[in-house]
């Protein structure tokens, strides 16, 4: 099937999907969550070639982690799968908005956004749980990854499309995309007429080439350069464990801490033993010019205040005063999560209002920007944009709204 | 100024009006709403200038009618600025969202969105109305008319920001972008880093060309093929009046009637009334094959149904079922307003679910989708994609939010 078949598909099953109960959708989930334990075989077969593939290509040993899957993991997925359809979503509930003098009335309803389409990279769990959250919302979708985990996701759609043609459910509800060439992606990111969001997953380069090329409306994720600032009046434990945390607890993932600001009256103080506990965690330093006159450590370039490292490193800079950091948080940083420490109540209200992120922090890690630590029982990505949706997504994300107007012959 | 610097000026000043209380908002638009009266012969000098060199470049009348003001319409600009402060904006509003058992309360807080640029074509009260609005919910905005109205726009824009400044807020909250060439647009609509949403207004050309250029997030709006179908239950009387007032209330706006569907087994019956009363409101029919067998109208070609006439023209096609008169909206139209007049409540049922459009009607006129009309008081456009804001635009489509999160020092 060319893209343009997969979009046209999409868009006809996604008619059907949305007027399914939920009853029937939390009934297809539960199928396909069964079904993936029942064909775990077929599942590690095929994802044992894709392994295969990969370390003849040379893949580096983070990225085969990612890509492999054992009993475990699958259960793991499984389980994800029955967890979104014991999910609450709000997709046809109908409030009244007004009515009118004339008798007119007008209600808004919730609905699904109908064709989502997803690209992203080598990881397969995406694949089941993008599904799973799009059904449970109504939604068809058109799934893109990453060429090397097709034969993974391959097995993994068709599992899931037999337990939708089981359910008696359209099938092209959930399509892989076959051809995993940057051309398929590049006609997903234009085909308007198909596709009622784009959402990218995966490195900034994936997400920016999204952004620039893409027609349809796109929700930008992920990229995080998120900032600790550590006020003059800030608890300096307290401070340091933080940006311990942020920093170190898993720095491969969005909402890790990348770069530490501090302000200028408290550095001398605060930085030699900030130093000595990153260090012990193996922590590289890009520091500014003063922090290089403190503590031992490598210069930063102003590019290193821009970068999301991703790894065991980040920048230090100093600054004269809370609004100097929020400058330049709003200049380097990303708009995903950052955080204050300090006792000082105007300095926090200054940095809450003036930072210009998805998530501000007072007094607490970065690492907490997350669907599930904010309660939504499901995460599809962190949104790093204002439009229709900021910060983690949980399912009311793929949901959009129609206006329903009953009338009995009112003209205007 | 360069277009890159009007973006630059934009996000500082936009920082600067995030901060702004509510009853400072309100008194500078009370000032703008005075100011614009104190000055309406200025403003009626460069509309002069405007209307001059229109009539040299032999601009027709309809179009010199939309650029024209005089003093009962600098009144009506005005008073609408004054209007505009007497809404309420959702600004601010805080709301707890969840208190985890560490004890972190996550808050979800209503913010402007920041930075919103708007690319418009000939009125010069859409000026006005969109910095009053932009202001009102806390934004800056760069506005980028047509070249028509530039004399016009820029003393609008000078009165305003004299009007801003009077109040120390930063006057770059509202600029006009002083090149009115096609470059000035394409680079607003690639300015990432200054621009936080782009809302382009005016014909088909224009939202179609910045849907495809932008790589800023875009509301699409106000182009509207609707649709009304006539089921085979519906009350003739009913149906005719409502068909006749979609059409030719005010055939140039986005929610007039474009085309209309008509339930087989009653065409023949239902058209002769129907076509008589067109006739004699000057309204031209474009009719499928069996249309042309019943009244005497113009052949439709198929590029009939996909299209916005915006004058008193409309295309008639005779379908077998509601079904298909679902499909053919949802495959011709632009998902703005659709109509079903109808007595049968399960095709009512099946028509409001299964247009996939911004407002779907019960048996009244497609011509009540307008933000007033909807009671929000005010009218930024009518959004026909479905991510943020679908429908008519009230102060909300200017708003996002950000979640504030506030610890005494958890980690994760």
């Amino acid at each position: 099937m060319t893209v343009k078949e997969n979009g046209a598909a999409a868009k006809i099953a996604s008619y059907k999907t949305a007027a399914l109960s939920e009853n029937k959708i939390n009934t297809v989930l539960t199928s396909i969550s069964e079904n993936l334990i029942l064909n775990q075989n077929k599942i590690l077969n095929a994802n044992a070639d894709d392994i295969k593939k990969a370390k003849e290509n040379g893949m580096s040993k983070v990225m085969l982690d990612r890509l492999a899957l054992n009993e475990e993991r699958i259960k793991g997925i499984a389980n994800g799968v029955s967890q979104v359809s014991k999910l609450k979503s709000k997709i046809g509930e109908m409030t009244l908005v007004t009515t009118r003098p004339n008798g007119l009335k007008i209600f808004k309803k919730i609905v699904p956004l109908g064709v989502i389409a997803m690209i992203y990279e080598s990881r397969p769990n995406v694949t089941v749980d993008a599904a799973a959250l799009a059904l449970k919302t109504g939604n068809a979708i058109i799934l893109r990854g990453g060429k090397e985990a097709f034969e993974t996701n391959r097995e993994l759609v068709h599992i899931i499309r037999k337990s939708l043609e089981k359910e008696g459910i359209d099938p092209f509800a959930v399509q892989l995309v076959e051809d995993t060439s940057r051309n398929s992606a590049t006609e997903l990111m234009k085909m308007n007429e198909y596709i009622d969001v784009l959402i990218p997953r995966g490195g900034a380069g994936l997400i920016k080439s999204v952004v620039e090329n893409a027609t349809v409306g796109v929700i930008e994720t992920g990229v995080g350069n998120c900032h600790i600032y550590v006020d003059e009046t800030a608890a300096f434990e307290m401070a340091k464990n933080i940006i311990v945390n942020a920093k170190t607890s898993r720095p491969s993932v969005c909402n890790a801490a990348e770069s530490i600001l501090i302000n200028k009256n408290i550095a001398k103080e605060f930085l030699p033993p900030l130093y000595s506990e990153l260090s012990d965690k193996g922590v590289t330093i890009y520091g500014c010019e003063e922090t290089t006159k403190i503590i031992p450590c490598e210069k930063a370039t102003e590019d290193d205040f821009y970068k999301e490292y991703l790894s065991l490193a980040l920048s230090i800079k100093i600054v004269s005063s809370v609004d100097e950091a929020i400058s330049h948080i709003n200049k380097y940083g990303t708009h995903h999560s950052d955080s204050i420490i300090s006792e000082n109540k105007e300095n926090v209200d200054r940095f809450l209002g003036g930072v210009d992120s998805a998530a501000v922090y007072h007094n607490a890690s970065t690492r907490f920007t997350d669907g599930f630590e904010f309660g939504f029982g499901a995460e599809i990505g962190i949104s790093t944009q204002k439009l229709h949706v900021r910060g983690p997504m949980g399912l009311d994300a793929l949901t959009t709204y129609k206006y329903v107007i009953l009338g009995d012959g009112q003209i205007r």
